[in-house]
Formats: C-alpha cells, structure tokens, sequence
C-alpha cells in the first residue's frame, strides 16, 4: 500500500500529453495552447484616438484658454475605417471618433466636450499637451513580441488576443476521451426501476459529470457484469479507443470481485492496487497499452473523491496544462478533527465565514456511502497521512469540488 | 451618469428568471435545478455490508477472541444483487461483499481479515459489537427527506445524487440565447485579411466566449454597420429569438455613434445609457420587449469589464441561480493605486502569496484598448467609487477573470 503522494506522482509520471489538434475561435474557451501564439501585427495597428474629439496638431493646442480658445478650421470628419484621405495641418481640425486612425499630421487629440462648433470653426476652450488622447500603434503588443505561451488555458482573455490576431484555428491539444465502466451484478442504469437488492448506477453518470468538469469527453460503456471473460472483453473492447478507461466497484477483496482479475487477463500493467487514503483505500491504476487505467472503488463517495485526486489531475495534464494541475488554498479548522494515522484523510465540509477568517466545518458524516456528504459540501479537506489529529485553529489545506 | 451599484441593481431588477425545462442527466452539469428534488426512496435502500466478510448474529461474535474463536456454520455466499435466498441464524454466517444487502437474521458484518475458512466452518478470531460494519436503510437520506433545492447549480455532486434517485430527466431552468451583435465599418471579422484603417473583430470572439463561460448560449449576428436603418433592421430582427442582445461599439458621442438611435427607434425602452465605473463609462442598458439590450463600449478591456460586471451577474440571474451571483474575495494591496474620486474602478491585476498573504499587484497598463491587461492578469479589484487613493496594504475585493 503506497502513499497518497507517491500514487499521485506514479500516476503523473505515466501520463503523456495528448497530440496537438486545432479548434475554432468560437470553440476554443477551456482548451489548452499547443503552441507559442506571438503578436501577428503591432496592436494597436495604427496611432488612434482614445476619445472622441477633434484631431489637431499640438501646437494649435498648447496655449488655448477658457478666456482665449484656440480657433481651428473644421477640415471635415475622419471616418472609422473610413480611409486616410485627410491630413491636419497647424491651425486645423478633423473630427474624430474612439479608435479612428489619427490622420496624418495630427499628433493630439482634444475631447469634444472641450469644444465648439462654430461656422466651419472648431473653438477649442482647454490647453492641451501634445500626444494627448493618442493611443499609440503597438502600445499594446509589438508584432512578433510574446503574446500567449503553450500550455495556456484559454480564458475569454485569451480569445480576445487570439481574435485581434487573425487566429481562428486555434492550436490546442487534444481533451482525454474517458471510458466510464461501473461493474457489479446489483447496479441497474439510473432510469430503471429498481427492487429487491438492486440499486441504481450513481457512479455513472457521476463520473461523466466529473469528466466533463474538468474538460474530457466521457463515454458511458454500459454496466459492467460480475463475470470476468465478459469484463476481460469489454475492457479490451474499450481501452484501444480511450485515452483513459474507469471502472468502479469490484476491486476489493469480495468474491465477485473481479476487476483485478480481468485488467491484468486483458493485458494491463499494474503499478498499484491500493493507496493509504480515506476513502477510497481500494484504488488501481495502471496501463493498457497507452490507455490510462483508473479502478476505482464502488462506494459512491471513494470513487468521486478517488477521482478528484487521482484522476482529474492526470486528464489536466493529459489536456496539456502546466502544473499546478488543481488549485487548492488554507483555511482555519473550526474543531479537532481526529484519524487514524498513516492513512490521508480526504474529509468532505464547508467554509464558513470570509477572507481573510475563512474557516473549514468538518461534516458530521464521513462515510463512503453518503451522498450526502457531497451534496451538501463544497470543499475537501486534506488531513495529512503521519498526524493522528489536526487540532481546532490550525491551517488546513482544502480544495472545492 | 448612475453609480456602478444602482446600474447594476437596475439591470437585475429587470431580469427574469427564464422559463423551466428538462435536460438529461448527462447534460445537466452547469445548469440549474428549476424544482426540489426530495429523497425518492431511503438511500441506502437497505441496511448493507460496509466490508467484505461475513454477515452474522451479533451474539455469535460477542466474545470471539485470538485464543477462543467463534466457529460458525458457512452458510453460502450473498451475491450483490442477487436476491434474499438466505436467512442467518446464531451460530451462522454467510459470506457478503461490500454493498450487498445483509440477510434476514444478520445484524453485523465481520472482516474477512479478522476470520479463517476451513472445512465449512468460518472462524472469528475478534470479538465484535453487534450491529458493527452495517450501512443503515435511510442513513444517508430518508425517503422524501429533502434532497436538492430549486436554484442549486448542479455540479458532480447533485449529478450523484439525481442519479441515485432515478432522476434522469432533469428540470432546470432554460440557459439564456445571448445575440452578439458588434460594430463598426472599421471591423473585419478575425479571420479576413485587415489593412489600412480596418480593425479584426476581437469582441465579437470574446463575447461569444464569456457567454459560453458563464452557461449561455451566445450567436454571433455579424457585424453592424455605422447605418442606423440597417441597425434598426438588424436589431428588431434579432431581439425577439434572444434572452439578450449585446451591441459592441458604436455607443459614444463620436457622429458615427448611431446604436443608442437605432436601438431606441426599434423600440428599446432605455434605462440608462452611462454609469460612472472605468473603463466602460459608456455603457448602455434597456428591455426591447422581453429582451435585455446590453449596448457594450467598443474598446476590447471596457467592453470585457462591462460583461463582467454587468451582463454576467443578468445572465446568471436568468439561468436562475440565486444570489450572489458571483465571487469575491479579498487580498492586500500591494502599491498605492490613486485614482479619480466619483468612479468605480476596476483594476487588472494579478495575485501574489499564498493564503492567508494573498496580495494583489496591479497591471502597469490599465489602458482601456490593452488587451495585454486582460491576457497578463487574472484578476480585476473592484476600487470604490468615493475613494480617492486606495493605500498599499489595505484589503481589496477582487474578482477572477
């Protein structure tokens, strides 16, 4: 049985990149750059105006007053994207609106507010340095400077560079493509009736929810049965096509347990079998070819929780981010929060309270079949494997789910 | 000009909740839950074993111990799902994985690790309290006992919960139909070659970006002209298939500046058309029949800000979360930011430290045409109104972007 932190760095070692692929502009938010995106053109493009105004040449500008204006032909208006056809000299005016290229000969530009329109003349009541309201081309980006770095994940910020750019394919890497396989004799899909010693399939549609959370695409392969050659086929079946394969249930010490069994019958390398964590103990993972592996345990608690530190940051690295794959941040614990030591404690709670007294409430319950314990938390609180009790007051690591 | 607080509390009083709908459990993930969802049965739906071992009478195991084990008749296995065939007696045990239901009689489950098999006979070499390593009918939730509430934003933990109750048509609320209308003669759409005084349509892309982001769905109508006849037409169009139209540009005092005409001749009932916040004073907000108008400001960081602050907080509101509608936390101001009194700032910027030294550093370009200050920051502070110099060390509120 191995540490928490030696599973994870097992799994992370083992985890490859996916290939570059490209998306649309429109399709792009939450995938990740494959590759370096420099600045195509100068941003702005051209000097243009900050506001809407007149463009002048700062000397017709420099003295005038409230009592003594400066009086400057009205030249006529630059259009938006309209042409470069004017050109200001030393006692004239162009209008001009927000962003308008500054025709040539202009270097300043005042505010309309500043002026008035009087018989062909622009009356301007304010003193004005030169440069004023310009913003210059490149200001913003130089072309060939950096502008985004693989490995990004592409907010709507990004998208806007990607946009004034030009780039409408966006190199990206390619989402992990998870295979979901519940197995067990009792589960019945969710939307079936249900009696006797059958119960619904949580884990299912949970696990699809997680995979899409975090940015994969999850493919639900039906209920796997008790029955080891039909386990050895399914996961042989499915593997090839994913870039990840997750079962659940069936992996620990019951006599129908039989996902152990069929992973290795299929032709899996197993790099380990349980991790000293709580909960979620029983907990495989290894390779199938190129396929990730991940068998996680039945209990709907230890597989949501085995997924989230286990699997969610392998699919993150996958989908090509750079570390830290997840974020977590410290609040205060409210109560002794007791363990057993040499195990991890993944204990399920709420933050009450507001920065910078962020406070971590332990729930009540803890055990790995209740529901409950996610639904109604926000957060997890990771209790380190050597303690055998964190104390009420100390600073605690959490992470939301 | 109205206050950033009473604009934004205008647009929200104007914003309904859209109608209800239903979704499939696989696509539930990010929407909201439009009707409580009580327990549907007991979860667990039967008392069932927490181990692998053996189910049996808590007397018969009372007083096992290393040297004088409990030697019980092996009565056969209980298969998870497999039915109620067996009934346990004193001095019985039937072998039981974890999750399958405990036979008649059984009212405590002993660790395989803590028995041996030989010759028919299991024997117990632990004592054990009755009743031990039982999961209880309904002790996760009872039957009708409230389960999720209408307005919950449904993440993998609601996705478990609805699973496990058969819910696989989900009532949600409708995710609102967002038109993005940019423009501007001067704006090419991204992918077109641009020269000259022509411009790429940047948000248009990220517009369509922060409305994916924020769980709409967002239909990029083109790009108006600087024609008030064709934005009429355009507008009355486009404004009765959409939750929301959002115009991008156009919106100033420049004499190209024809969408406040356009929208208020198509009908638009105007609310108010600036509000006192940089960047994004010019900032437009009105219904045309059922439809929000957000008339954004054409620079790329004013008119992200103004989504931000303005549109998304609706957006969330119609998809029918409950408040707030987004979150904030606080850090430590790094260097002083000086600013003009009677304007909310919001300020790109980036954190730095860990919990509890969050500190936030602000961006050296602040300029309204950066988009380096959207792609180099990720988070924007919120700078008060009345203040006229916000001190280094003081706490700030920010916000993620």
């Amino acid at each position: 049985m191995i540490s928490y932190e030696e599973a994870l760095e097992t799994i992370l070692a083992s985890v490859n990149r996916l290939e570059k692929t490209s998306v649309s502009l429109d399709e792009c938010t939450g995938w990740v750059l494959a590759e370096d995106v420099p600045a195509a053109s100068n941003l702005p493009p051209y000097d243009n105006s900050a506001m809407d105004g007149y463009a002048v040449v700062g000397r017709s500008v420099a003295k005038a007053g409230e009592e003594d204006p400066a009086v400057l032909a009205y030249l006529g208006d630059v259009d938006a994207g309209g042409g470069d056809r004017i050109e200001v000299r030393e006692g004239e005016a162009a209008r001009i609106g927000t962003g308008a290229k500054v025709p040539r000969g202009a270097d300043t530009v005042v505010m309309v507010e500043d002026t008035e329109f009087r018989e062909e003349n622009v009356y301007i009541f304010r003193e004005y340095a030169t440069g004023s309201h310009i913003r210059m081309a490149g200001e913003d980006y130089v072309k060939g400077e950096e502008g985004l770095r693989a490995g990004t994940l592409i907010r709507p910020a990004e998208v806007c560079f990607l946009a004034a750019n030009g780039v409408t394919d966006v190199p990206v890497y390619r989402r992990p493509k998870v295979g979901i396989l519940p197995t067990g004799a009792e589960v019945l899909p969710s939307g079936e009736p249900v009696s006797g010693t059958k119960i619904r399939d949580a884990n299912g549609p949970t696990l699809m929810s997680l995979v899409r959370k975090y940015g994969g695409s999850g493919h639900h392969l039906g209920i796997g049965p008790d029955d080891e050659e039909k386990l050895i086929d399914l996961i042989g079946e499915n593997a090839p096509n994913h870039d990840a394969l997750i079962t659940c249930g069936g992996i620990s010490k019951g006599h129908h347990d039989h996902v152990k069994d069929a992973l290795v019958k299929a032709g899996t390398r197993i790099e380990f079998w349980t991790t000293a964590i709580r909960p979620g103990k029983p907990f495989g993972f290894g390779k199938l070819g190129d396929t990730l592996i991940f068998a996680l345990p039945g209990n709907p608690v230890s597989s949501f929780v085995t997924f989230e530190i286990y699997c969610q940051p392998a699919l993150t690295k996958a989908m090509g981010c750079t570390p830290p794959y997840r974020e977590f941040f410290q609040a205060k614990l409210l109560e002794d929060f007791p363990k057993k030591p040499g195990f991890t404690f993944f204990v399920r709670g709420n933050i009450e309270g507001d920065y910078p007294d962020y406070a971590f409430r332990p729930s009540k319950k803890q055990g790995s079949g209740m529901i409950s314990s996610l639904v109604k938390n926000s957060v997890i609180m990771i209790a380190p494997a050597e303690r055998d009790l964190i104390g009420a007051g100390e600073s605690v690591e959490v992470f939301r789910i």
